[in-house]
């Protein structure tokens, strides 16, 4: 039968589970992938199992986000982060390195190999023709420990692009069309896979930007073939041998099908403050503007940064506007210098800054409050930023230069210039020098981690009780991130390695009064109802762990996006749907929930018969009975005890 | 009479008063500098006064603290001051610009003109033969608004150097041998004017350093001649017009007499946690080290960077340390581009910063909790990185440079190189488009102060009580600075516009529970007894003003820092000395201070009779009848309010 490439990679990796979409399957990991605002947890996490050295390779840990250094809590975790790598066998990669999605495809990215990541963005590598999919920390270190990864198998949306981009139009203009056409959960549970003759036309990093993106559609991953154009981005890296072409069979059929005319989009921009809020930029021309940030995982590519300068080489950037260069990687920025665009850049009155996530996440460069901000990211949650009250676009650097340039916001196809079409060199330097590689095993063990006051233990967690009795302590709307749930920003990323320091913060700009609430109720527990969607945008497991120590023991949502989905259980707590949505409607904050002999009732089947004060409410589970009995132990790490882990044998590598 | 070059300013500059030293004197300013935490302050100040347009030209207001941008509170201010300078005809350097010294004498810089900044490191551009002076925010304010500036005749320490500096020691250890000399407190009311024969050998970057770390022993001025160096700094800009030959008369006599043999220096290097813990690097060499940070004002030269990236060119830095390079400014980052250091700066593993002040003042790239920390930086002050338990080094780039190679604090010296001779190239870009320039006044007037929350009008201050009964609220020994009083770093600088907001975090580390205890206290007042060189370091006049808010309505130490002690007057607090500094020792906290008929004591001379629990205590105080009616007045804009302000006057320019 003729073969999805998807479908190719999902076979050569598969160790268990039938490939039947929905259902659960169980996946090898050749490569893991960790930053460092969830890379603690995970690094605790492999220590509460007592894993002596980590099976995936290369695992790298990367220092991309807490590089504002306000205070001496981002250097020691950076200390932290090391020492756990030189522990465990894994690559570290500074801070100064830059961005871990670009920098991963540059220096480990080989195509036909699967890899895990602790962010959501890991999906990135797609873009080489990886299997490449973020993950809650714990299921990366369950992988790193020699553990497959579990999902529910998903369907594969075929994206055939056609023709050619016009001037002026990019990559993010493309996954822009298809977040406007299928918006933030159009592709939950799906993969999106890419092929089609416009394929050509797209760079690696081109590829990059759709691929991370795909994410913020809600996909599992997103595939592209590995071909020549994968094969130049690696021989500009001196990496050719890592090549291999893979491509979906002639003929294959697809669960869905995509069309996009590349040479029919125009430039697109999302308004605040959804990635799918997306409009023709000409809709809103002509607003002030106060800032344009380039840079992020959104759009890290040589050319995305090279463009800009194109673009404002010679002229003076608006002084109205903050034009903020964030070069992702230290091999970007070095090659910008090389190429004259980082001069040309500086001279127009921009400003630059390190390499890293920085601003995309809220650390640093937040906007003044109630003004627009241009952003080539890839999400623009509310308060994602840094200000609560912001105002954040997202669009290709090519739109962000233009209204840089003019003040307003800007459709770039109006600029009284020729289109600046730019290609990445044929040589892009990088040293392992910039790295540091694992410690072999005999001085690996020697080796202590340099635990701090903000990396204390993880907590040991009660399973949960077969009879549950909670109120139903805040109930939201539609499209809930993991950002409202657990805040990200300068402010709250620094403690996110302290699981007990970040609950204050819990749903901080959604329910101010949940953590005292919840804290009142203590051990006794409550639930949380959400609408569609619920628990979208990052990975990151303290949006469940946290709550769980709060006293969260049950979400019931229309539908839950699926890393979360697939967190909660491993911290204990019990992700339900409505078996009718419009029960959503007739909940009320403060009612009670009941559910009776929740062993029996998981294990009998999907249906869960629970009460509302008193009242029959008929839910749905969807979980595998693995996930099951992790949930039912209180989570991972008591299930991994109780079963006694294979993971702690030695690697033989 | 032959004149010191100090003298010749300051005769060119004098509206009042006598050149006696310790008498005070009144100058005329031509220039003003503003930076931004303390800008805001200045601004309000502004407007309280209801100036409509500033007398000194140019003044300019450089955004070069408030970076980090970690939530709106920093793009606001940016915008309030921007709008402050459109109003009032300042010129504005926006985020990005780089800090306020070099760009000034960069770009504003002219050889004769006085200068006063709101800023203790103004004094660097002494380096271009100015009268450059630091003072606090009110004090620029009045300057601004075309009032003198006011201070004690200072005495002239003529530094004489010969010779020329050994390979691997540059000027930052001038400087630092100074400091080791006479200490933190050796040029207190003094200017440092040098000369002699080894001055040809400095450029006029190299004397910024020199001129900057002036302050860090608290001098009033450092004062450098204008000659060829000067000349061919101004020319490398296209600004020879500017130029004009200074120098002292020969056979002039100096107050106090210097002589430093530069051919006789080596490597040194500030312990921890002052500037003046002057030892050899020699001497500490060995010791691990964490962090090699360069920039700031204290060594903010092309070549200070340029020297760091032939040192590490083609080598890679160890991967225990963190290389921080803070371009100084955009003309400093642009030049170093053009040139390849940056590229070999970036290639070596260094992480490259935004331009400004940044980790110099906590503003970012804090060390880890007890790690070894080596700045180009001019303070070393306890906690002043960020890192309260922190252990910061000051030295030269050189030393840095070979330190972040080797992963130990390391004589330069000692590495296998020959020593890289770099000079600034003979063209340094500088455009006018990088600043925006002063509306025309029929614009300005038409625009309004954004004013934001955190930017709240001054408080109206009551008077002093004639008869003055509190208790001793707080003791404290000797070299507490500013930075002590009234905390920087990024949790506590974007609040400095807001007194209210920032009253909390007076006397934080140093006092945890003083800002509860003058609460208590409230408006019936309390006194702070101080050792020596109280009030030491930064210029920030909140350091007077809060704690005034706060209740303190006298500060007796054993010497008070000139800048503080004249900042204390300006909102009403007492500043006195011991006239038996023995007294100091038998002093306690909770004691009750008394002093009677304050007026008419204050009138009467010098001496001030008190009591301390009754027993009688004899007191000194310095102040100048003007400074006397602003302290009674309870402070500058009561004072001002009081007389009519002449300089609500239109500026005729």
């Amino acid at each position: 039968m003729a073969d999805t490439l998807s479908h190719k990679l999902i076979r050569a990796h598969l160790v268990g589970g039938e490939m039947v979409p929905g259902q659960e399957i169980a996946l090898r990991m050749d490569q893991a992938l960790l930053q460092d605002i969830l890379g603690t947890l995970v690094m605790l996490e492999l220590d509460a199992m007592g894993l002596k050295r980590v099976h995936t390779t290369p695992s790298v840990q990367y220092i991309d986000h807490t590089l504002l250094q306000p205070d001496n809590i981002n250097a020691d975790a950076h200390l932290f982060l090391k020492s756990a790598c030189e522990r465990l066998g894994v690559w570290y990669s500074g801070p100064g390195n830059g961005i871990s999605h670009p920098v991963h495809m540059e220096r480990f990215g080989v195509p036909g190999q699967s890899l895990v990541g602790c962010d959501s963005h890991t999906t990135a590598a797609g873009a080489l023709g990886m299997l490449a999919i973020g993950a809650g920390g714990i299921e990366v270190a369950m992988a790193m420990a020699g553990e497959p990864l579990y999902l529910p198998m998903p369907e594969v949306i075929g994206v055939r692009l056609e023709g050619e981009l016009p001037d002026w139009v990019s990559a993010k203009d493309v996954i822009l069309e298809l977040l406007r056409r299928h918006g933030v959960a159009g592709a939950r549970n799906c993969i999106l896979e890419y092929y089609g003759p416009g394929l050509a036309t797209l760079d690696a990093m081109d590829r990059h930007v759709l691929a991370n993106m795909g994410t913020e559609m809600g996909a599992t991953a997103s595939v592209f073939p590995s071909d020549e154009v994968t094969r130049d981005f690696l021989r500009a890296r001196d990496r050719g041998a890592d090549w291999q072409p893979l491509t979906a069979d002639a003929g294959c059929r697809y669960d869905r099908d995509e069309h996009i005319d590349l040479a029919a989009l125009e430039p697109l921009i999302a308004l605040p403050s959804s990635p799918d809020k997306v409009v023709p930029v000409a809709q809103v021309a002509g607003e002030p503007l106060h800032q344009a940030y380039i840079g992020s995982s959104g759009n890290p590519g040589y050319r995305d940064f090279a463009v800009v300068a194109e673009v404002v080489k010679g002229r003076r950037v608006s002084s109205e506007v903050s034009l903020d260069i964030n070069p992702s990687t230290r091999q970007v920025l070095s090659a910008l210098i090389a190429e004259g665009h980082l001069a040309a850049l500086v001279e127009a009155g921009a400003r630059l800054h390190q390499p890293g996530c920085n601003g995309c996440i809220g650390m640093g460069q937040a906007p003044a409050a109630g003004r627009n901000s241009l952003r080539t990211v890839p999400r623009n949650f509310p308060g994602r930023s840094g200000t609560r009250e912001d105002s954040v676009f997202l669009c290709s650097p090519e739109t962000a230069a233009a209204s840089a340039l003019t003040g307003t916001i800007t459709d770039p196809r109006t600029l009284a210039m020729p289109y600046p079409h730019v290609r990445e060199p044929a040589r892009m330097t990088l040293s392992d020098d910039w790295f540091v590689p694992p410690l072999p095993p005999e001085r690996a063990r020697h080796v202590s981690l340099l635990a701090t006051d903000n990396t204390p233990p993880l907590p040991v967690l009660n399973p949960p009780p077969d009879r549950i009795e909670v109120p139903i302590l805040l109930k939201t709307g539609d499209n809930v991130s993991t950002d409202d749930i657990m805040p990200a920003g300068a402010r709250v990323l620094p403690l996110w390695s302290n699981v007990h320091a970040s609950a204050e913060h819990t749903f901080e700009a959604l329910a101010p009064d949940y953590v005292a609430r919840a804290r009142e109720r203590g051990d006794a527990g409550h639930a949380i109802i959400g609408g569609s969607n619920y628990g979208q945008g990052s990975s990151r497991e303290n949006a469940a762990l946290v709550p769980r120590l709060l006293g969260l023991q049950v979400v019931i949502a229309k539908s839950i996006a699926r890393i979360h989905w697939q967190n909660l259980p491993c911290f204990g707590v019990l992700p339900l749907t409505f078996a009718d949505p419009t029960d959503y409607d007739r909940i009320e904050q403060g009612q009670t929930l009941a559910i009776d002999d929740l062993t029996r009732q998981l294990a009998a089947g999907r249906r869960i018969q629970a009460t509302l004060d008193g009242a029959p409410l008929e839910l749905v589970h969807e979980l595998s009975p693995r996930q099951v009995a992790i949930l039912t132990a209180g989570g991972v790490i008591n299930w991994l005890r109780e079963r006694g882990i294979s993971s702690t044998k030695e690697s033989v590598s």
